[in-house]
C-alpha cells in the first residue's frame, strides 16, 4: 500500500463538497429515489488535482441514506493502492466498474444504481440497446462527438449488456460496451441497472437523474400502448 | 448594464419570503415532485414594488435541490437589463418564455416543469389541446373573463404547442398559444413539459400543482380506460 | 363574536400536540402524501375539555406545508362563534362539513383529502358506495355498532355523494349518507375526494391513513384485473 | 415481572444505534415506504450480549413516524417477562410473530410491513408460494444452506400463508412456513403483508428492502405483462 502521512486527512472536511461528503449527502439522495434499496447500488468519485489523483468509493454492504465519510476508501489512481481502508469493510463490489469509466472514459465520477425502471427497460428491450426518442429531457445527455449534447430530435441509444454472476465479471462486457459505443454515458445491465458516467460529479448526477426520468417514462409509455422509440405523430386538427 | 450600487444586497435577505430565497426552497420542493429533474425546468418570479420592478431568474445547469441566493440573475423589467449576474453561470434557457408569461399576462411568477406527467397528457392528446372536466381540483384554476375560478362542471383545457430544438425557438408558439387562449394559465410542450404562471408566486405555485394533479389523475385514468374529459356518468343505482 | 381575554393564547403553545401546532406538522406530512396537493384539503381539530369545546380550523388558500399556527380559526363550539380569527385570511370552504362530523358523530377531528386513489375509486365505482374485503388494514376502521374495529373477513363500504359546485352545499348529503351509514367513518365524495373523522385526532389520521391504502390498493388491483370487493379465491395446491 | 433495578435505563441511551433509538428512526423510513401506513406493521430487535438478551418492542397504535424511545416495551429473552412495560399501551399484536423469527432462527431482528407490493404479490400469485427469477437483488437474499448468499441465476421462492382473523392466530401457520421453508428469511401473508428477519437489524433492513424491491418489480413486470418468474429471454440481435 502507497504509504501516505495522514491517511485520515484524506476524508475530514468541513466542506460540503468534499468527495468524502458529496458521496455521503448523494447516497441519501439516490436513496430516496430508490436507486440504492437494500445496500444495492453505489457511487465514486474521482479527485484530480495538479498533486494528487485519488477515487473515493463507497464501502459495500453499509445503509446507503446512513454512510459516513469515515467508511470511504480512497485509492490512489495511478498506482490503484489504496491509501485508506476503513476497519471490517470491503469497497463496493461495483469497483471495476467504476474503474473502466475513469479509465476508458476519464470520467470524474460514477454512478450505478438498482432502479426499477432501468430494469423494466432492459427487460421490455429484447435485443442489445434501449432507445428512445424525441423527448426534451434527452438534451440532457451529452454527444461527445460534437463536444456537445443531444439534440431533441436524436434517438437516444444506450447499450444493454448481460448480467453475469459475479458483478466484477461484468467488466470485459462493460468496456466491450464502452467501445462500440463511443458516444454512450451509460450502459444498462439487464435485469440488474445501470451505470452512469460523467465528467464531473454534477455532470454524471445530472445524466443520471435524466436517462432515469427517461427509463421511468419510457415504462409509463408502454403501459399506455406508446412506443418510446415511435416516431412524433401528425397533429391532429 | 443598468448601473447598482450594490448587486449583492438584491439577493441577501434573511426573509425566507425574499425572492431569491423563496426560488431556493421552491426548486427543493420541485425537485422533491420530479419536476425538475436533471437540473431541468425551473422558476422565475417578479418582485414589483413602487421603486422597483425586478425579474429573479435562476440559473442554468446548476442542481435545482442545492440552488442558493447567490446563484440568481436579477434583471430589471423595463430596462430588461441584468442587475445582478453570478460569477461562471448563464441564465436559465427558460428566460424568453418566462418574460412572455410576465409582459403577455402580468404574471407575478412563472414555473416550468418536465413533469412526465405532463409529457404523458401532451402523447396521449393527439390534437392541440389537453382536457379534463368535472374534477374538483379544476377549481383551483382561475377563470380571467370572469374574475373568478373555474367552476366543478367545467372543463378545463391547455393549449399544446410543439418542442422546438432550441427552447428559446418555442417564444413565438408560446406568445401565439398566450394570445388565442386567454383563458389559459398554462401552456404544455409536446414531449417536453409545462409553463404554468400566476398573479403571485403563490399563486403560480397552487396552479402548477394543481394542473399537475390533474395530468397525474388523467394518466392514471387512461391506464384504467376512464376518459378525463369524459362526462360524468349517471349513478347506478 | 365571542368575546376572550387574549385570543393569540389560543394558538400560542410550545407543545407540539396542541392542535394550532398539530395542524401545522399533520399539513405537512399530508402535502407529502398528495391529499393536499395546491391549497386543496385540509383538516378540522375538536378540543374538548372541562372547561372549553374549541374548534380548531385551518384557512383556505394557504400552502399547506408552508401553513403556521398564527394562520389558525378558532371556533366556539357551543355557540359556533370565531374567538380568534387571522387577520386577511378565510376559513377553510370544508367548515360545515368539519362541522357535520363533529355534531353528528361527536368526532375529535375530521380530514379532507384530495387523494387521486380516492377519486379514481369514486370514478370505478358507478353506485353509491366503494367496497373493499378481505384485506388486513381493513381491521384499522372502527365498527362503532360494536365499539371495536372491523375484521378480516368483513366487507368495507364507503358511502359515495355526489360533488356540487360549491364545496358548502356537500353538507346536507354528506349528513344525509352519515345518517344511512351508521358504521362509517368517512364519506368519499365523487370526483372529489373525501372526508374521513374519528374520536381523537389520532384516530382521525390512522383510519385516513387505513382508508387511502386501501384506495391506492383497490386501484392497483383493477389495473391488475382483480376484484377489490371480490371473495377469496381458493389456494391452488 | 422480572425485576429490574431501572428500567428506563433500558431505553435512554445517546447512541442513535441504541435498539430503543433505532426503532424509532427505522420506524420513520418505513413510514415514508408505506410500510407502516395507519399504524400498522411494526419492527422488534432482540439486543443480545454476554450479559443480557434482550427484546425491543413497539407498542401497538402508536404513529409509526412518532415514535418514542420511551414508548418501547422491553422483554427478557429468556424469561419472556417484560423488564419495561410503557403506561397506557400495549405490544405490538406481532409480538408472536416476532418471537417465532427469534426462536426458531436466531434472528438479530425482524421487520413486518403491509407493503402494498407484498399485498399484490399474494394476489397475483394463486399457489402457496411466490417466485421471482434472475434479478440482480436477488443477490441480497441470504442462502442459510450454503453460509452465503443467493446467485443472480437463482429462482426466489417465497412462502405464502394464509391470514387469519387475529394477527396472533398466524403463529402457527408462520412456524410451519420457517420449517417447511428453511432458506427462506421471510413469510408473505396473503391479503396482509410480510414478515421478514435477519441475523443483526441490518441484514433485516437490508433484506426487507430487499424484497419489497423485488414485490414491486414483480408487480410493475405483471402490469406489463411480463413473467417475474419466467426465464431469461434470448436476446435478439
Amino acid at each position: 500500500m502507497t504509504s501516505i502521512a495522514d491517511p485520515e486527512a484524506l476524508i475530514r472536511s468541513e466542506d460540503s463538497n468534499h468527495p468524502a461528503n458529496l458521496i455521503c449527502s448523494l447516497c441519501r439522495n439516490f436513496y430516496t429515489h430508490g436507486w440504492v434499496t437494500g445496500t444495492g447500488g453505489g457511487i465514486s468519485i474521482r479527485d484530480r488535482d495538479e498533486d494528487h489523483d485519488h477515487v473515493f468509493i463507497a464501502p459495500s454492504g453499509v445503509q446507503k441514506e446512513r454512510m459516513l465519510p469515515e467508511n470511504m476508501f480512497v485509492m490512489d489512481f495511478s498506482t490503484k493502492q489504496y491509501l485508506r481502508t476503513p476497519p471490517a469493510l470491503k469497497p463496493s463490489a461495483c469497483t471495476p466498474l467504476f474503474m473502466a469509466a475513469f479509465t476508458k472514459r476519464g470520467a470524474g465520477a460514477c454512478i450505478h444504481t438498482h432502479s426499477q425502471a432501468a430494469v423494466l427497460c432492459t427487460l421490455m428491450s429484447k435485443g442489445k440497446t434501449f432507445s428512445i426518442a424525441n423527448i426534451e429531457q434527452i438534451k440532457a445527455i451529452p454527444k461527445p462527438s460534437t463536444g456537445g449534447y443531444m439534440g431533441y430530435f436524436d434517438t437516444l441509444t444506450i447499450p444493454i449488456i448481460e448480467n453475469t454472476a459475479h458483478e466484477e465479471d461484468l467488466k470485459d462486457s462493460l468496456e466491450k460496451a464502452i467501445e462500440e459505443y463511443p458516444e454512450t454515458c451509460a450502459v444498462l445491465v439487464r435485469r440488474h441497472g445501470v451505470y452512469v458516467w460523467g465528467d464531473t460529479v454534477w455532470k454524471a448526477k445530472t445524466q443520471c437523474e435524466s436517462l432515469d426520468y427517461l427509463f421511468e417514462l419510457a415504462v409509463k409509455m408502454w403501459q399506455l400502448g406508446l412506443d418510446p422509440a415511435g416516431p412524433i405523430t401528425p397533429v391532429e386538427e
